[in-house]
């Protein structure tokens, strides 16, 4: 199993620490892995944790690290029956990151790694710091000024070292890639590190196992930098690879209009992300301006004969307001593909609850 | 299926929507139902979720009201090998509440009411709320003026009516009684319903389930209205009543020690809670001065050679830090446990995290 440059095919041991390509600074990928999907009759017996699929994953449980993240409920949406969505914020730190936090903090526990770095928009970052810390190794975590307080207070509690940028998301992360630089550093990536999408690919392999071995045809995911997008359509061709589904389910991708690079790029029909001014969204957990993997996610969504579409702030607001007022409470940033759904009128289709609302900031 | 009065017998249906006895003002419990454990093998094809032990409960999973909540993972404690947590706050709504305001909701669902009415120091409240919404049921919440914003924000994201009440959390609790002693309102109280604690019976035939078919000596629970360790008992003695254990665990009981009424009973031999002044503790979620079901936990307690013990806001501070340095991030109350097994070096043991620490105020 090694990490192999999406650009130029130059490969790397995972004992490497690289980040990115060297040569061409191109997006790794994980070679050298054949995941198969545990026998269902094995499945059904297992502990209800992502682990189950064991098989399916380049780890193996750490038992000292896991908090018993995955298997999050699949439920039925308010008013929609041909609807559901998956209660994703069920997760040790309160967001779907988990899923690829603990497969990332594993692998750095089994390199033997001391101390690690993270970079994130809040729920990247928390996630990472959880299980940093499970795993006794210690975690730097570079986030916007603008972070809400309960996520940097939820890091402190986690004994992460909080580095809080000045600027936008992008600044974050281009101090983050400045340190990651550093020989010897394990940058613990939600958005390079290809760990991160096996993880986040047992949101696909669960659902596929709580709808009895079959898929909706439509998957409604936000994207920002598409970890859950791309970790999405991974299960999805592997799932298709083994013959455990006909075809892959048509994507639909969702994005805030007030900072949507990839779906100015899907309209206009280029392959990598448009080059867009952000005017700003309450969907902070998606609003990505430069998504490093931009070009993969464009030509997945489309492989997948799906879409990426925007929504605006009213929306998401209004969106936010009716899945509360049904007694799903999350982060606003997770309302936007209920927007979409409602004001698509889209059917047969199941979306993610991503975040916690007890993660945003309490009104004034 | 009828409620009865603990102190003087009298029975009443469930659709009288009583809440306490008419004739002595007793607590009631739930008579003429027969709870059975299903087979173990069939058991663990269930869905991942409380509604797995059907048989066991006396309503039916109500398909449009579950959010997927129950089955918690039970994980290794920090450094301590004899220990294990059960990560009880991968909720719904953030809290092991959720166990029983499940099924208090899908009761009054099933009994065609309209509004309902709750009271707490926010987490029951919460719960409560947010069932109620996705139930389609108005929800009035009675909390004290000094709950958290973000307990608040919450309450009110979930269209909940929240009624802040001046002093103490005995005067919510009386004005919250005061509102329910109106003639065709369903009080839907942790504290006085006894399908509350039908729910938080629960954690035991989880822990039971997921510790191979037996229970550790010792729970380890937090004690202030006792709902979670009334609920624990419950389900100890029907699994014994079963066979399915041999003995009933020990419960060791922990309150702060600012506000611990069952604790100085316990100690001085009382069959009710002690008559104390709280002089303040940052477990707020504990901190009843006057638990209504008093006399019933002190019984429970002891019937199960336990104990009820103190921890001081210092050690439930270093315990809180403790779990947050170890990956567990939850609210102070939550960290009572944690403090009285540190402190006791108690083995064999297993405790609750009870809330998020999403659910805590962010520090100024």
């Amino acid at each position: 199993m090694r990490l192999s440059c999406a650009s130029c095919g130059r490969t790397y041991a995972l004992s490497d620490l690289v980040w990115r390509c060297a040569d061409c600074h191109g997006v790794l990928d994980l070679t050298g892995f054949t995941p198969v999907m545990p026998p269902p009759g094995e499945l059904a017996l297992r502990r209800p944790s992502l682990w189950r699929y064991a098989e399916a994953l380049p780890i193996a449980e750490p038992p000292e690290i896991t908090l018993g993240e995955g298997l999050s409920p699949l439920v039925s949406a308010p008013g929609r029956p041909g609807v559901q969505l998956k209660v994703d914020y069920l997760m040790p730190t309160g967001s779907f990151k988990d899923r690829g936090a603990v497969l990332l903090v594993a692998l750095a526990a089994s390199l033997g790694v001391t101390r690690l770095l993270a970079d994130s928009s809040g729920n990247a970052g928390t996630a990472v710091a959880a299980y940093a810390a499970r795993a006794g190794i210690g975690c730097d975590v570079y986030v916007p000024e603008s972070t809400s307080a309960g996520k940097v207070a939820q890091l402190r509690a986690y004994g992460a070292e909080v580095c809080e940028i000045p600027g936008s998301r992008e600044d974050t992360a281009e101090a983050a890639a400045r340190a990651a630089d550093v020989p010897g550093i394990f940058y613990a990536s939600h958005v390079y590190h290809p760990f991160f999408l096996q993880g986040t690919k047992t949101y696909v392999l669960e659902l596929w196992e709580q709808s009895g071995g079959r898929l909706p045809e439509t998957l409604v995911l936000p994207v920002g930098n598409g970890t859950l997008v791309l970790g999405a359509y991974l299960g999805c061709v592997e799932l298709l690879a083994q013959g455990l589904i006909d075809r892959l389910p048509r994507i639909v991708a969702v994005q805030a209009a007030g900072c949507a690079p990839l779906a100015t790029a899907f309209t206009d029909g280029l392959s990598g992300p448009a080059d867009i001014t952000p005017s700003g969204t309450v969907a902070e957990g998606i609003a990505i301006a430069r998504p490093a993997r931009g070009a993969q996610i464009l030509s997945a969504v489309r492989e997948t004969g799906g879409s990426i579409v925007t929504v605006t702030d009213d929306q998401v607001h209004s969106a936010h307001t009716e899945l509360a007022r049904a007694g799903l409470y999350v982060e606003p940033t997770s309302a936007v593909c209920w927007a979409a759904i409602t004001s698509s009128g889209l059917e047969n289709a199941v979306a993610p609850l991503c975040g916690s609302g007890l993660k945003s900031k309490p009104p004034a």
